[in-house]
């Protein structure tokens, strides 16, 4: 491969995915000129959930996206208004886009900053409707503004030899971790986590390391939960017989818990006969019913503004049927939105750095090469209780960055 | 009348009150004693929105309720465990009844007090599913756990001038103080209050006392708009033409607000041309509209559980068609639940008490007998723009707190 | 001995402690009645450094005082104003007295209450100065206000399994822990505690609970910085040779650390050559070096407003020579005061309970008799790296609570 | 004047100011490119009460020093990596200097930025050992990281006429609030605020904007404290006889305050008998005496980490002589350094802009020309209760940015 080549996993439509050959990246989102940003060349970026909702063609996401938010890399090339960040250094990503220097990104919500989408607040690499930036699930790629999104690993060595963990500070470690300190989690809580996705178990890890006493994983794929079991969540399964407070009450001794994050979102099915069924408000009523009162609930889990691809016509204007009555009885909060990733990457990374924690065993990383990003988006699809890590250098499993 | 006699505003059914002789209250509810507790001879006591909830037939309340939780009062008679209070202070009671040593009041959170209510946490006086405890639109009545609830006046004399202000620390002060609070209310907010009945004015007032910039009141009465005029707010009469988010741009140079307070509730109505038919997410919906990305909503109004006068079948059991996502994609937070009083009621005194603020003049109080009080209920269930004190004993009008 | 009799530690001068017999407690400090306390069967009670402070004649402490005021017990006897307490708990009891109805306990600031101590805000058991409440170290003790001091364990039996570390809850652990929390510990810190004696370790194991990615220790005795390192804590030797910032440099690759936890307090000796002088300013000028700009200072170490026993003038009236500039261009916080138990000792109990910490273990919990109390408190002052725990029942040894 | 014409005031030693000819400013400092920073027509800039240490030769500032850092200009040309700061804007710049990009100012602590000081964290305009950058008390500046520091004001039109007003944004009314804010002021507190110079009448107005109840201000100026009570502050003549308890009790009824700001610093006086002499932790002290216990001390007044103008040798380090167990015994917290003005700036702007406080006149501007900057300098260290805003080009004087 020439220096300057390029590949990337792009979106076909009809649920299809394929690695393409690309354009080297330029310093530039179109007329936008990014001499604040720098190429990197991918060291690792994984799949993510939120990427099979394009793929399942849950929203408007347009044929030949370029897919990946999700990006550690090594930096090959700097812009001339980089001051801070070096070719050489290897960084974290932050899936959320961010200029710096609005309003939202000095209050810390560089989840909604105000210069990096016409169209709203927020912006992301590789995702529809999320400012056009192109996604890192390629060999190379250019991050902008890289002095303030970029966060730069102290030790190179060090660096890769716990890349599989540092991999998942570009979003979902951040993510279930902002899920649980939304959700009030500290010593001593008790805590239900809905899913055991990538996300939901990055949520169990963080509320652990958060010091929860007790850390409840709901699923319905059995696979997920003795993933959730193998680092010591109790686990619950959906598809059994009787209620929540029943299952909560024997894990517990109590029909209510202190936490509640809910790591599924709209695409949410209901519980006991009928699987098959979305039921897009289900899980935020089921929040509501087993959180204590005075509890907290975060929300990572995405809903949408409008979900073309919804089974009822009130849930595609994004309209869910909330018994919110249930809620405001209980004077419980609910903490919505986008991870901002930057609030939470550093500490966690400091976090795996002297080993007080194993994301990448918890949420259980596969290592894959850029060709094999296909079957594994199909895996994924399927329930696999995995996190897939696209390496396209081969650098993760060389454990070298070069 | 004879020095034990009683009278109070009970509950008739069918959209009925009526002043009844009462037994003089006693230190007790039912079995349970309640030698922690005082009566007082109630010094003023309110006319509040949420009882007109029950008035109107929207609860399950039963004939022959006592009314009323928001009641100041002197001290005639303490309890043998009553260790602070005196016979002769001048108090004013939360209208949560809280013990002060569960759980919930430990961490501050009176309004859902575990021992005070069998049924589920949180009480108040003289209101349905709140614990039984008898109302206080009476000439006397009792006040449990009274070392911990009452905020005592440090000045009788003093508190008697003030009266008209200070009546209003039972409830509608603190609860819109709460609402904005958990809206994220400070020094150069752009606030969002609707509603403009006693709440929402008191959360104007609020809005201000906490440094808001510009404090916006939206309502479809003229009469309670001008009341919100009157003391700096700016309005918006949601009858007219035109969306809420240009009216909003025409004040503020800008189409969002930091900070929205919905002190509607349920029962609320669409704005435009069907006034006449509830939309009880109408208000949840346009805050979240409304509200910046970022920015967080304080919803004091009330939320039920169920409503078997409800409209459409989704809302008797409490389902409201929230537009959720609206506010997942700009990172809302909601705030639910009844004000725990205890954490306010003491600052907001101060700021009475040292000529910081006139909330009595924003609401507009209207003194009232306790004859009188049928014909209050009345006149507030019109849309009066007034707040409603009962004086029973006269010492409001009199000055003099004997 | 008699269901009645009673003994306790008591207080000799100079330097001297003895077991003697002692009234059994009535429910009343002289001539207040206290009919909302309980008479606790003492399961277990620890000697503290603060006990020191008094037998070392540091303090105005009067020979005769009962010593003890970290308590853990079961209750045989309640008041009559006594509601949800029962007899048959077993209860952790805060060493902070506190009434459950000033203003101070109502903000949750139980450590300053205003109704439990005549002289000024605060009151311990059998402590000088703080409000002449009876110790604990003794067979049976009065506890006031029990409905709002104690907590209840929820077993008994799950209790007295792990009575060796929930004994811990009535003091060091939520002292260590509070002196975490003030100093910002959390997810990812690093932080330094000044001082491996119990509350040390105690602030260490918070340290890790709460989060932090590196955990350092620093005493001058070696047996107890061996226990620090038991428990994964890194640890500096004070005596050796070199600075602070080198010997923080060597383990962190940074001269700084997030966080400062003193747990020594005005008795503090220097480093380097002079370990027989007090210096009294050492460890909070040590903090200023050592803490990161923007770090915050917890400070749960004592410093006393008179201390009689001091080797220079200013220090008899509690005047530090501290270097206040150096804090003030790194723009610190410091926080002071006793730790107010109550905010902390259920969900601290909660992680006990799940098996998420050993605080036991990580302090090296040794249990002794009552009798063997003065050989405690001698083996304690002479530096033991343990936390000596009087069992006067045997409850703790036979595992049975009776 | 040709068009790139530049004059300043110049720091001369020995207590002496002048105004200078001086270089039209280069995006540069030294070596150091700043593409990122603007150059800016000053449109007003303001002398400090800190200036004065420096001119007072309390501090080791170079003769030749060019003065400033309270600064409001007209954007007359941007560096090529500015994108959002445009030339026309009229802007407030906050004293620190900060490159948005570092940990400081990812979380908000501007006044600690690591990236544009090397001696230290933080830096400023025109200060000693602040990083080396040109004061702005001239008639052209450079402004680095422009896009990150400057607050545009929304309409040209509207910041003439408010420019007095908004003047203040660049340092003393951010530096008064944070003051009150690490205070823990809010609504119906009772706040003492000592010095009535020009950041403590600052902090006066913002206690008010937050709500307190009850604002004290302590000074030894008559004329500054008829200032204080021109808008509403009680105020207390420290030269007079009798305690700082008594005194307050006469206005609060209470010995103590909820909340004390220290706008003083280490140039302190004693009060009584002897004033000549500086006792530079007399307000420490005092602020520990009259805080009530649970209260929390802001510190925005000035402490050095060294002090060779000092008159002891132990303040020559910095060393104060504190009764810091007093503090402690009352729990207090200590809240010091360097306002981030970038915190308070946009939201105090709103509250400005809205017309809810009237900041110039509180602190009693008056705008002098370039020219009279000398005699205001010894002006304002006479003591007159004024705040000295110069204004290089009339554009204050005249209402237009032109």
């Amino acid at each position: 491969m020439s220096a300057n080549a390029n590949r990337g996993v792009v979106y076909q439509g009809g649920g299809k995915v394929s690695v393409e050959s690309l354009d080297y990246p330029t310093l530039a989102l179109g007329n936008r000129k990014c001499e604040h940003g720098v190429i990197l060349k991918v060291v690792s970026t994984n799949i993510c959930g939120s990427d099979q909702h394009m793929v399942r063609g849950r929203t408007t996401a347009p044929e030949g996206l370029v897919l990946g938010h999700e990006i550690t890399g090594l930096v090959v090339e700097a812009g001339r208004d980089v001051e801070f960040i070096k070719v050489g250094d290897i960084v974290s990503v932050p899936f959320n886009i961010a200029c710096g220097r609005c309003r939202s990104c000095k209050e810390g919500k560089t989840g909604i900053c105000l210069n990096v989408n016409p169209a709203r607040p927020g912006a992301a690499y590789g995702y529809v409707d999320m400012g056009g930036w192109t996604g890192g699930q390629t060999d190379y790629v250019m991050v902008p503004y890289a002095d303030f999104n970029l966060l730069k690993f102290p030790d190179a060595d060090q660096a890769m030899e716990k890349i599989r963990d540092l991999t998942l500070l570009s979003d979902i470690f951040p993510t279930g971790f902002h899920g649980c300190v939304t959700a009030g989690v500290g010593p001593g809580s008790t805590v239900y986590i809905a899913g055991a996705g990538p996300v939901g178990l990055a949520a169990a890890v963080s509320a652990q390391l958060l010091g929860a006493a007790c850390v409840i994983v709901g699923d319905m794929i059995p696979e997920r939960l003795k993933q959730a079991g193998s680092f010591g969540c109790e686990t619950i399964d959906l598809r059994q017989e009787g209620s929540m407070e029943d299952k909560v009450e024997v894990i517990l001794g109590d029909r209510e818990v202190d936490c509640f994050v809910d790591c599924v979102g709209f695409e949410a099915h209901g519980c006991g006969c009928d699987h098959g069924r979305e039921q897009p408000a289900t899980v935020l009523n089921s929040a509501m019913a087993l959180t204590r009162a005075g509890g907290q609930i975060g929300i990572p889990g995405l809903y949408v503004t409008e979900d073309p691809g919804a089974e009822d016509e009130a849930a595609k204007i994004g309209a869910l049927s909330m018994r919110f009555g249930l809620g405001w009885a209980k004077s419980h909060s609910l903490h919505t939105g986008q991870c901002p990733v930057m609030k939470y990457h550093r500490p966690l990374m400091q976090a795996i750095l002297f080993g007080r924690v194993n994301i990448a065993d918890a949420v259980n990383v596969q290592v894959i090469s850029l060709e094999e990003a296909p079957q594994g988006y199909a895996d994924f699809d399927g329930g696999a209780a995995k996190k897939f890590v696209i390496d396209p250098h081969s650098m993760v499993r060389n454990g070298r960055a070069a």
